[in-house]
């Protein structure tokens, strides 16, 4: 009963998660960001996961707020403790809207 | 009777499914995750479906919650076990929206 009030709390959603060298990307929903922070691990093996940072230009995501403003399908890139993010090499018209 | 009451779980939606090097491309139904896992196979004769991934970027589509996010007519590719996704080479306005 205690779930009847429905509407509580962000919905989850979509996002598309890198590893650090792009060689695997991942879609995982996640309602917050220790929730994604939590899924990230196992599901692209990353033992220590240091930080999240968008893939486009290395944006950290640091916190609950700034996670909320993310859309549908952002793609991020998980980082290990002591990991940096690098830009995309060749990237013609990657992420055209 | 347990399905009498019909709308219950989701409906079937349209997916487009690739092979590897994107010879053959099929149109399928599915409602789960593990139903297109299982048509892809006999549908594209992959024997030893290791993989779907979206074939627009690679994102691994590996649990039922972000393959329920996916649109109708989206393109996936199924990869075999041991084989890799990689990005079309001549993609003109290829997600143009």
């Amino acid at each position: 009963t205690q779930q009847l009030l429905s509407g509580r709390g962000p919905r989850p959603k979509p996002f598309r998660v890198t590893n650090a060298d792009r060689s695997v990307k991942k879609g995982i929903m996640a309602d917050v960001l220790e929730d994604l922070m939590n899924k990230v691990g196992d599901s692209l093996s990353v033992a220590c996961v240091g930080a999240l940072v968008l893939d486009e230009d290395g944006t950290g995501v640091d916190t609950e707020e700034f996670f909320q403003t993310l859309p549908d399908n952002a793609v991020l890139m998980v980082l290990e403790k002591g990991h940096k993010w690098t830009p995309q090499t060749n990237s013609p018209s990657r992420d055209q809207l």
